[in-house]
């Protein structure tokens, strides 16, 4: 996922008549029920300090029991659709499917930035893989950037008790979309701001002809919290503006410390975002022990860096959306899409972001088709394409489609990685919203039964289809480690629990399955 | 700290009257008093799974209290030295100048492999603070290998699934002393072997002209249970052996799978042993991520790796240990040692390896000045040199003092990070053991209560002292995350906890002053 989505996601919950998986036992009525707690009371406060959020919605969970009992009451869900949910849920749970496909991505494929070869066979492959499971498939163009790497050193060449002789190392590594130094590179005087206020204070006079380093700290404990897209969202700011709020002062390059937890001198990639009114300078991420050493060294005197980046842009590629089919047999014409975003950055082999969100994506039409169950909507597998450094897989098919959305009943996205799933979140309106409940008491064994209301599009691919009013839906991962990995090198398959990517497979085959059989569309 | 220390050094623990400080409290006899306990009674159980050894460390003092009451009820310790030993104790724990010195190392100096520039300009920087604070110092010659790092890329040229006209990255850094392949790289085949034996059983067949991935997990539970050091010590045989022992069958060049438990695609350098019936072949450690990667791509097919390593090894350097002494009031000629080693490897900034253990050596000098007290034997300080790949300084100083040895009360040595003290190890007999317990005693209000009776030198530097029968102590870390970042790119300052740093130079300061207290010479 990229950072303009997680910026400004609230975390308001919940309690909506929180469900509980509850075959055989008694139900009770939750005393939460109907009530949604705002984001002020489920912050970290200091009555529960150091109580995750994750941990808080286990608790809240533990509270609340069902008033639906497996639908058995009424509709819109009948005991052959809630018997069908539990089956994909069963299914899921025990299959390894999601994970052979997530293994395949990442280490077959690898890499699969926007533009790359890499990022073209992973689309055929998706492809094959869709028509092989009986689907519909279609390549729908896409054009996107194609933004490559080069090289990206750094050294320290003047700072405070300086070996004679010797420079220091500055990992560090290109913002995608970055434009490049000279190739023998650029020197200059580094300047450290801690915010856009800090760096205005500098003015003109001390940025103008310096490197700026944005030195804002990625929040670990409210991370920790479970508050990750928080910690992120205040932080990745200076990632998308900083290059050109430096260079409107006149600035040669920018830097900006790595948005995320990690403490293993690992740089973090991500796009940013060039304004029209100032020059497009060069920009890197450094890692956060390298942007320490920069702090360090500049409250003590001079430090001068000699920076190269090399990368290149190059003329943008036409490139596809997976668009894979299992018809409907009631409604074919209406659609629901589950999707995961099939480009990736180059660091890593995009397992979490977001080879994770395409593998269940895929597992959900698998474990349909084996199965032998047929959904009376069509579900609609997508693979999208440059979610990362231009959105144009979305954009595009939100241009192409738009004549059908009456008929898009919703979207799914899963693009926060593969942690524990804690249930579902949901962009929709309270009728909707309450038509779902009995979704949450079939995933509640999973332990997966919390459902939370959100305020904004649940994933960028599908944001163009939430501002057209399309419901859109996601897993709400444990995602409290996942800012240490993403962007990174290190966003590899073994960040992948086997057994929680089975359960995120569970939620959207779910979730999926039982919008596409409601007896009436879900409500907009 | 290398390898060769840690492999078979055993947890052999302690009982040994454990004492505990007792200011105004009442002193208990505890039952555990001079019983050794064994190791496999310490040794993970299921009994017990998942509580650390220094969590049950902890346990044990919590039931242990000294029969020594500050040493009042008689020799070998007066009124005045418990009480100096605590105004060491606590002057330490206020103090940030341990800190401030490591800082300097590591970012002011940076990184000091033997024979650096850096290496040599942090002898002179020791040296100078050192006289700064009155002691006489000493730069003792030490002949050393000057290794230097070149490039190191590596990428997968064909797998499985490769998407056409791409490759796979692979994260390596070479081995400190590795031979350099052609400056163009070479190409071969791999084969993974999880083991020695595994090798054997793949033959000279199979082996010849490839490349070997030792493909042996870091045991990250046996570490995070408290026994880094046999975690270690299990992986490290690779890095050391593997590579001849591949030679041995004809392989082209060695891979070593990172020996520590990060997962952020960060690879582990360190010393590798040639032997003597083998050619030297090149030797790399590759990221765990990325062993994975080769052992997944192995199992489906032919896996060929292009491998560019181009370090140089350069004439030996003439070097030096700093050895400063604070001389003794009574006794100057006898001597107790506190040291850590100023060489680091290249990749990061020697933080915790082992920059903290010469900055808490520098603090006891520091220490005993600023407080105005006076040894009554001489205190001398070392910061050893080229500890890491070749032990030169340590072996230097063997041979230089070697008249002196009778003279040479103990050496104390930190070589095992600044995680917060558990107390002190001791290489020593069950006499002088037992002299050590009142100084526990004092350090048990920090925390640092627990005696350890070790079976093995305690740090590589002194070792030569040690098999020449001179007591050696170290004090005993909270090291479970210690292999994760050592050698590696991420041994950098912030690993390094400031009051945890000072906790360790609590440890050090109190012991070593102790010591040189004595009515007697701590018996061999």
């Amino acid at each position: 996922m990229q950072g303009a989505v997680i910026i400004g996601r609230p975390f308001v919950l919940i309690g909506q008549r929180l469900a509980q998986h509850s075959e055989g036992q008694r139900s009770v009525e939750n005393e939460l029920a109907s009530r949604i707690i705002p984001r002020m009371t489920i912050k970290p406060a200091s009555a529960r300090r150091g109580v995750p959020a994750v941990l808080l919605s286990a608790i809240l969970i533990a509270q609340a029991v069902a008033q639906e009992s497996d639908g058995r009451a009424g509709e819109p869900y009948s005991p052959k659709l809630i018997a069908e949910m539990k089956q994909l849920r069963d299914a899921a749970l025990s299959s390894d499917y999601a994970y052979v496909q997530l293994a395949h991505l990442c280490n077959n494929i690898g890499p699969r930035l926007s533009g790359s070869p890499q990022a073209e066979h992973a689309v055929q492959y998706v492809a094959a893989e869709m028509r092989r499971l009986g689907l519909d498939v279609k390549l729908e163009k896409a054009t996107v950037p194609h933004w490559v790497r080069g090289a990206e050193t750094a050294e320290l060449i003047e700072f405070a008790g300086q070996a004679p002789g010797t420079t220091q190392k500055i990992v560090l590594t290109a913002l995608g979309g970055s434009v490049a130094t000279p190739a023998e590179g650029l020197t200059s005087e580094v300047v450290v701001a801690d915010s856009f206020e800090h760096l205005a204070s500098l003015g003109r006079e001390k940025v103008a002809g310096k490197i700026v380093l944005f030195n804002a700290r990625f929040d670990k404990q409210m991370a920790a919290q479970g508050f990750a897209g928080d910690a992120y969202g205040q932080a990745v700011v200076y990632r998308g503006a900083g290059a050109s709020a430096a260079s409107r002062l006149g600035a040669l390059a920018s830097l900006v410390r790595s948005v995320g937890g990690a403490d293993f001198r690992l740089p973090h990639t991500g796009a940013l975002n060039y304004a029209d009114d100032a020059p497009k300078i060069p920009a890197a991420g450094v890692s956060a022990e390298d942007a320490d050493l920069i702090a360090y060294l500049t409250a003590q005197g001079t430090v001068r860096l000699h920076l190269t980046l090399t990368p290149r842009t190059l003329p943008d590629v036409a490139s596809h959306n997976v668009v894979a089919d299992l018809k409907g047999s009631e409604h074919p014409e209406q659609v629901i899409i589950v999707s995961g975003h099939l480009d990736s950055w180059d660091l890593g082999t995009g397992a979490i972001d977001d080879g994770a969100g395409v593998a269940v994506a895929m597992q959900v039409a698998q474990l349909i088709k084996r199965l032998g169950l047929r959904p009376k909507r069509t579900i609609r597998v997508i693979a999208w394409m440059n979610e990362e450094n231009g959105l144009m897989g979305g954009k595009s098919y939100a241009v192409d489609h738009k004549a059908e959305f009456a008929n898009h009943i919703a979207a799914i996205e899963s693009d926060l990685g593969a942690g524990h799933p804690l249930g579902f979140s949901a962009h929709v309106n309270a009728k909707a919203l309450g038509m779902l409940r009995p979704i949450a008491a079939v995933l509640q064994a999973c332990g997966a039964g919390v459902i939370r209301q959100s305020q904004n599009s649940e994933g960028a691919d599908v944001s163009p289809l939430d501002a057209a009013g399309i419901p859109t839906l996601a897993p709400i991962q444990d995602n409290r480690s996942y800012f240490n990995y993403h962007h990174t090198a290190a966003d590899t398959l073994d960040k992948v629990d086997p057994r929680e990517l089975a359960e995120n497979a569970a939620v959207v085959a779910v979730l999926a399955y039982a919008i596409a059989n409601l007896a009436e569309p879900l409500p907009r």
